[in-house]
């Protein structure tokens, strides 16, 4: 322990507080700040450059957290004051580990949306072949999970693919308010210590300074907005998650799931049960509470940094873990499912049947209801073919071959602007980083 | 009723599942929506400018809704069917009410959050005022709810402000998304009627279309977004309304509210209760319980319109009424809220008696050591004063003199472009709608 | 206004934190705690028989709560202050909102407990009467949605029964602890004005008092205990629900849904959507998310009364009007739902099979995988029908006749001694308004 | 893998939906289960006792759960075929993973409701004790959190301790619904293997049977109901959890945490945060949203068993071992906190000086008027001290020193009665454990 010097090193301070495990996370973003805010403290004039040299060897041979310190970052200064001699005692000059610890969760966050991001790019072009496979496969859709429609796998695929590319831009835009930097500030109110925050932003690959030091160093919002909009994501996922259930269920035998999704039962030799889907549905929920839980413990919380921050960590890393996990299941499946034949339902057409005697002049309304009393006295009989009906849909994002056509090629068009996009800010990131490491690699030069 | 044909009137069906009164909200909505599908069907041949006109002049004179209709949409059509004769029984053609409440809740979201943007810029102009006028005024901030540092109540205004800036960014990049078009697309999987779907969705004032028919009708993912951005804004608010309620009790006596926000005790009356913040605070809570509560309702449910998602509507729509209420009232105490004079605490110092110390030589955790062990002992006493501690403060963002005036300009200028961008997105949607009026006013015309 | 004395009838305190509204649903119970309190005064020596006369008539003229007042505490001062002049001005001795708005809150609770209690035990005897007429009536059972094994619908609705029972008995025992009187405990701390808190607590039916006068006065959690359970009932109905909406479907057509609980599509009349279930389904949501505000709105908020409290109640009751209303809608579908026939399913006789083997010798996990091969294969042949594997089934609560005829008898017999245990309850209850009603009589007789 | 004999040992299914780490939690009640039934299998004739004997040997040698399998039933099944020979293969005759693992999570939450009840006497006998040390310690208590009226600090344990004892008996009501059997329940419909269901529930300790087995193997509401009601207990501690960060902030001052619950900051080395409260305020949260994510999984899930089921059980402990943690935290610290010298505050005696005019004759509105207008003018001077307050404070549940006294008897023997009662229940269980022990020693025995 290097700040509380009472207490016993059991005590219940250390054992019931102590975010060391948790903090394993961020560890490599936590030494990364450092090596800005050393690096900023030498070129601002507040550290010589062989101070620099040995705090920056100590930062990189930092390689694990004693669960005996509060968190990573008293582990680290006390781990830089041992191997950096006095020097370290310098690196507490102008910052806290309210500045830092925000600064290494956004650099985090920052990297891990990005690589979400980048997955669901992937997963997107999984929808998008399957649905060029699948453009004509015969498909039935429903409405209050009774049969409605007829239209075609590689439609409902790309009903999939528009879902998740909402989403993706959705999540894409919370990268900017994340991508601030939140260091030099200090405890609250930021320092006397003369830093540029704005060079360390740079460093660090940040796209701006979040200004005001008490926003910077407690605000936990821009964390929270992205977490949603991660398990917004999730919860659209969940109303295919759940067709897949349905639809996979001998009761529909509508699509039939690979091997490697099912389980059976012990006692029932015949199940074949959509257990991957089922712990995803319930995995969703699990996200779902990971957002409410960081709401609840935000909420109401005084200004300025409390400890209860810390705890909100584990449930951000929890939603992407789960969301990316369950992310990777769904692309397995949805690369290998198989729809089998559908049996035609000839009350599908009945909305077809009407829309045809409307052409013949007859009012919608009137048409609707011949139909209507046709299907109830069981009397219905459509002059069209599953197929043709299919063929019929002549708007734009109907399952018609036409529409389909254009449909893909607008969906691919999309991903291929969102995938120069990412990768585009990545680049920007790795510019800021690379005259970190430029600096760095210059200081530890200096002493062979 | 229009489309069951059994039951009776005061079934459970009704009883229970009707939207009606709900649909108030979004009326106004709904018959712009039919306006337009009425247009459209004019344009596309589907229908003569004559039933056009006698079913705009309908679509005018609906101003309520029976409660013995299933819904808005149920009574509009009937209402046109008494209103326009022959030509009721064709708005059927092309539509259906998935697709058409999807529209409308999107234009009436859309429009919601536009005004409460509008809102949020006058309540940053409060703050940033309030900031001038206390740029130097003498505040406490804490962590851990312990006193901190000095700062100057300025700085915190700055900080209230940047939090809702940047908010207000994250609700304003929800808008893109909600602002896109699904009219045309039946009930699930579009329709045989050769509707143009970008040039209704243009008469809307949409910037853009939802393509796939199944995401268009059954898709609340975009207004979901929508309010959990507006959830985190609150979310963010309820930690200043708890300092307010912390700071203005008899206890710490920092800031003094008006007196048309406190009530007092029927049973002691010295009580000053900040009313008004406590029943913010809990109404946030509500905020999150509608955010949640509309996240289980969405859930999993099958693909495709289900009744569940009339039942998420009302919810969308609280989180909208209890942000704009409670804002207002904030903004009101925010703009009349007053520090009183704050009692020197030498404590507060600590942190700059530390970097004092470092400038003269000594290393920064040998300097912190060395007054902590002064402060446990009861014998710190600071070379400087609040004042001076504050003027210290020279990193960006920081509460000094001539980095909040910096800080003041920033904001400014950023409220600034916030409100153009803001006017020139409200202009594209009055375009659009200027066409719809262009012809409708034609087609009315026509008939005289 | 009676308590304050600042500000305008208009300003926010009043329009934005006044309960008058929500205080309606109290109403009652806040004039039968002032009568308490009136009496009990009088009998203390406190108010001459005469005061007490003037108070008890006029608190029996108070009919509305105009909404210019804070909440109905201060419109019923006030309103006695008028009706029975300087007597209205002792009304105040020895008792606060706090404890009096408890006081109300409970009572309230309890009764539309007993009532909910009440219309539980007519849900659970519907259900029985229909397991009585379909106790072998086939029907299919399911796990993780897939075919399980034939049972009878009867089996079915005890099963449904035997949760709302389990339920009833979780509910039942929240009464206690919310049965406990506050009264007479004061603003927090109790007050000089020797009441007896017994006596006051009999005259309203209490079974006890909750003794301290912080917890009396500021605590919620008996409350919220009692809609937590019947959260919980919602919870397990809501998977009868999603039963139902699922095996009503066209693509199931198990059940059949009575015309009054289905709806049909604007745009394909041959649907027959179950919308009071899906209402219900939505719902159920609905009370969890209830559930969740209010424990959100809680959580954290300092001891003794707080303004956010008053925010709770809404919530407490929504949970209770969601409930009864969706019991009712589920109870009369419940009445009518009928099974239509079941097409037989020969691999839900596996299992069946399975054992057959083993009462031949064979050890149960290799004739298993013998089946399991068959089935697999599509060679599998079962030597019984779906009757006869209902009629093997021997255990206790399954669903072979015997054992039907046994469980009906079990689940009868328990909701007779539930019922009884209700009624003893409520005559507790009546036995102490009762004694409050005669001296009541006795107070306003004198004054003839 | 036992049961599914395709897919590969890496593939999805294992990975994404084994439970077998999860399982280890509940691993040693799946071993009793296995023995009941294994024994019930001999005493209904299935299983010879040489058979059963070298299953109970097989079982005692089961210590760890490989994560190849799905779950630990699969584990531990295979585990008998390997060691007991033939004999394991009789092990899945009536039975299925269902109703042991609804019977080993009902068994596992027993006991931990059990353990939990009696961490909360002592709890409370901490609470007493030291109200017993405070009877007369001056204390202030807040409502809105302004300062209301003075109290002692034994009066606010004492509502702790009352809080405690409700949420107690709350949680103790949970336990006979808990405590039934579903074992022999099969997978959803019994089976027709001819087992006592209430020999086996009696072997296991329990109170009752659940009777059908739709609701053994697949209901989860009555240990929902028991998390609910301990995350009940939380809620109501986290507003004592919010009292003691207010009450020991530097700007209040009013109570001394010991320095095992503080910590300081790395830059302010004056701070003394009540890190242990924060931390457990926040946990407090985690525990709302492990009930929320609960019932969110639970939610509408259909009837029978579905993996959704197994993702609820890591939850369920969580709620427990947050909560025994916390209140670890919790009766630690309060053995330990001191209240400091309170200062005196004269307006918080406006109330009882309003009381003491009554005596004089005026009515008590009257009263209360002019005090009011004392206070705000601030001529304010109170004829009595914090002290003689307190001493007049005269309804049961005050604190005055005689209500005091009267008060701390009632907490002793309503503890004693609750220790008492906890004892007997346990010993109930015993009983039945014992049995099966007996029989279990008697067939090991045969084999020597």
């Amino acid at each position: 322990m290097l700040y509380r010097r009472w207490g016993s090193k059991d005590d219940l301070v250390v054992t019931y507080t102590s975010s060391s495990k948790e903090d394993v996370r961020i560890m490599e973003k936590v030494k990364e700040v450092m090596k800005a805010h050393v690096i900023e403290l030498f070129l601002s004039g507040y550290l010589s450059k062989e101070d620099a040299r040995k705090l920056l060897l100590g930062i990189n041979t930092f390689t694990s957290i004693d669960p005996s310190y509060e968190d990573v970052h008293e582990a680290l200064e006390d781990h830089l004051i041992k191997q950096a001699g006095e020097a370290g005692g310098s690196i507490g000059l102008g910052r806290s580990r309210n500045d830092h610890v925000a600064t290494a969760l956004r650099l985090q966050m920052r990297d891990e949306i990005l690589e979400l991001l980048e997955f669901l790019i992937n997963f997107r072009m999984t929808l998008i072949s399957r649905a060029e496979e699948n453009l004509s496969t015969p498909f039935i859709v429903y409405t209050h999970f009774q049969p409605a429609q007829p239209t075609t796998f590689g439609h409902y695929l790309l009903y999939a693919e528009e879902e998740v590319a909402s989403r993706w831009e959705s999540i894409y835009r919370t990268l900017d308010l994340v991508n601030r930097s939140p260091l030099g500030s200090g405890a609250i109110v930021g320092s006397s210590v003369n830093l540029n925050r704005r060079r360390e932003a740079s460093f660090l690959g940040f796209k701006d300074v979040l200004l005001n030091t008490i926003s910077s160093t407690s605000s936990r919002s821009d964390l929270i907005s992205a977490i949603m909009e991660i398990a917004n994501l999730m919860l659209s996922l969940s109303r295919i998650v759940e067709d897949i259930i349905l639809l996979s269920s001998k009761f529909l035998g509508i699509v039939e799931l690979p091997d490697s999704h099912v389980s059976t039962s012990s006692l029932m030799p015949q199940k074949r049960n959509a257990v991957t889907m089922e712990v995803l549905r319930a995995r969703i929920s699990k996200v779902v509470g990971d957002v409410m839980t960081v709401m609840n413990m935000y909420k109401s919380i005084p200004s300025g940094y409390n400890l209860d921050l810390q705890e909100i960590n584990p449930f951000l890393w929890d939603v992407l873990d789960e969301s990316r996990m369950g992310l990777e299941v769904l692309n397995d499946l949805m690369s290998k499912v198989k729809v089998k034949e559908i049996k035609a339902d000839n009350e599908m057409l009945a909305t077809d049947e009407a829309e045809i005697l409307t052409s013949k002049g007859i009012r919608f309304r009137q048409a609707y209801h011949e139909i209507s009393k046709a299907v109830r006295e069981a009397k219905f009989v459509p002059s069209i073919t599953m197929e043709q009906s299919v063929s019929r849909k002549v708007v734009e994002g109907s399952p018609s071959p036409q529409r389909m056509k254009e449909s893909i090629s607008f969906a691919r068009e999309r991903v291929t602007i969102h995938e120069k996009t990412l990768r585009e800010y990545k680049n920007e990131i790795l510019k800021g980083e690379g005259e970190l490491r430029l600096i760095e690699n210059d200081i530890l030069q200096e002493g062979n």
